[in-house]
């Protein structure tokens, strides 16, 4: 089977990783993207996304000539969707990218060729994509293998988890779901488990609500310790001693493409169904508005005392520890709201520049602060000296571990 | 240390296993419970409940005179506190049985003595029973050592548990922290984690709030899943597959004397802090209700199908499996409410008798009736033999496991 020709289509965040993980695997992989720009990037075996391992993954198989990049897709034997699946203004999701990538792969599809969506989507597109791709192309009807089959990785460690999570693998049929099994243990040592296409939308919709509903208990608990008094992160260490506990770690919201968006998408077309997945969006949403009024107040306290406007450091502004991701980042959103009406300096040691926001060193920004507000735990910022005579607000912990 | 006095408060599904874990390291104990019967039970080295283990644990100790039962106290080096603080009508905390036990040591209490309260209480309740003692017994002022610590076993284990498990160890100050710690030593083997007396009482309510909210999580999801046509246990199975995934298991709601109760001790008191908390109570009793409109809709169904009223069995009344504790049962609710109603027979392996229900064997119950509903995964339920002839209703995976 690694005689066959791949096209993945999206090459943004899991895109371009799969694609590179597939092709290293010796099988041809041709990478689609409407962004020239990217294509042109990839092309010359460069990547333009931040992820370990992925830049010598790409470089080696661009120069081995096993991933070429193209900007619309030709015949193929599998064609794999990775494109993003937004939510628009009223939180419902945006299907529109994958949509488009069927409409552009049906006057190429033959007989027998897998089509696999890997983006998020809500309950039943898989079986609306096939009507959708039958009534097209009727002399297709009941002849091509289609799944859905989510990922489940961890920005910051994708090439691993490609390769080594379980997958859930959802066909259309169960022809289909064997179709889709054999073409991921080309290149998954996960095991790979078999289902239907709606099981398998379900599954990746209901992973992400379980972590953002984990987090938002997490955070109800930061916002009612900060009220009695007590160090939450020291009442997390001690219940997680209980042999059935595991709290998350409160932070400052939710952010990135997955846990921030997924859950509206059962949350907004069965709203009367989840009221914990609905809940769970609001309190996450509503801690990073806690925090920006908890940094004002200090700032105001400040202020009263020292009779001078405080020069408010934000260390951190992606969207998790150790990263460059700024996608849906509530620290970033933190940031642009305060910089409106406060003297504030931004530290991110992942980001060189940032567009309207003033960034400098961690060592800097901490010596020149008055109020030092940590909103992300990098690495950089463990073991910071602080001067005593700072105000120190740590919404991450970091200044403990 | 082993040459000391110590009394426990309420001999309980808590305290009476853990008076004799005490006793049985060859420390005189003294078990304290306002009901006679118990007392006289006990001192004849039987037990009046149901915990594996419990029993010869506690012959060994009341045959070897370590351990004898009394309905009140006596002079002591060490009292522990483990009496049910359940709730009122209103949702908000009882702590009068933990009050009835400091008004009835105070008279008994010197200088040095280390009390602790195990009994579940709202935040700061240790602290003001401090000071309630304090302006009692002024002469003992600052001369006590005083500790909540929780305990955090789950029924069916709790002996193993006791010894095993990690304790957190709250003092009202460091030096009753470190006292209780060189108690706890003499019987548990788990690591002992000194804190603050608020912090060790909001632990525990937090513990089993956390666990109120995955099981809720489970529980919405399961009627989402039911609206939808998905397998929710199959989905469960395969979304713990992620690595960072754990959903636990959907039930007919939630029972006993902790996670159904502990949460009211935080939502009563802190309306406006604790929203998920509250909802997720909110979700398990609205699960018990569903449950018992599935089992009305069926039983309508089947009249109407087959012109005859249903014989309905109830598989199952305790709130967990393979247990006889009928506390704030689910199951028991539901069989009650379709009672009244409804043609229905119950078993439940783990009781002979149950007054106003009939009882019959599992075998008979689902050779006798027409549609037959699982409430609690009893271990007698798996591999039932179940004519395909039957209406079933799986609420615990029991028959799929």
């Amino acid at each position: 089977m690694n005689d066959i020709r791949v096209t993945v289509l999206g090459l943004g965040y899991i895109g371009l990783p799969t694609s590179a993980l597939i092709a290293s695997r010796k099988i041809k992989t041709a990478g689609i993207d409407i962004n020239p720009g990217i294509v042109d990037t990839i092309n010359r075996g460069e990547i333009h996304i931040s992820e370990p391992d992925l830049a010598g993954l790409v470089r080696y198989v661009v120069e081995n000539g096993l991933l070429s990049a193209s900007v619309s897709p030709s015949p193929s034997d599998v064609f794999l969707i990775t494109v993003p699946t937004p939510i628009l203004p009223d939180k419902s999701p945006d299907i529109s990218h994958v949509m488009s990538c069927v409409e552009s792969i049906t006057p190429c599809l033959s007989p027998s060729n897998l089509l696999i969506i890997e983006s998020t989507c809500p309950v039943n597109t898989t079986s609306e994509i096939k009507d959708h791709i039958y009534n097209k192309r009727p002399d297709l009807a009941g002849r091509l293998y289609i799944a859905y089959c989510p990922e489940r990785v961890l920005p910051g460690r994708i090439i691993y988890e490609l390769e080594n999570n379980d997958r859930v693998i959802g066909g259309i049929n169960p022809e289909s779901a064997q179709k889709a099994m054999g073409f991921y243990s080309l290149f998954v040592k996960g095991k790979l488990h078999p289902t239907d296409a709606k099981t398998a939308e379900m599954c990746k919709l209901v992973e992400n609500s379980y972590r953002d509903a984990n987090i938002a208990f997490a955070n109800e608990l930061s916002i009612l310790c900060d009220h009695l008094s007590i160090d939450v992160f020291e009442l997390i260490s001690l219940t997680n001693r209980h042999p059935r506990v595991n709290i998350l770690k409160p932070s400052p919201g939710v952010g990135g493409h997955c846990i921030a968006v997924d859950p509206y998408f059962l949350s907004s077309r069965y709203p009367e169904y989840t009221r914990m997945i609905t809940l769970s969006r609001q309190l996450n949403n509503y801690k990073t508005q806690w925090v920006i009024e908890k940094i004002r107040n200090t700032a105001l306290e400040f202020q009263h005392k020292n009779s001078k406007t405080p020069l408010i450091a934000l260390m951190g502004i992606s969207f998790k520890p150790d990263i460059d991701d700024l996608r849906e980042s509530p620290s970033l959103h933190i940031a642009r709201t305060l910089s409106k009406t406060h003297n504030i300096t931004v530290s991110e040691p992942n980001i060189a520049l940032y567009d309207g926001l003033k960034l400098s060193s961690p060592d800097s920004a901490v010596r020149e602060a008055d109020i030092i507000a940590f909103l992300v735990a990098h690495k950089e910022f463990k073991n910071i000296n602080i001067p005593g005579t700072k105000t120190v607000l740590d919404f991450c912990n970091v200044t403990k571990e």
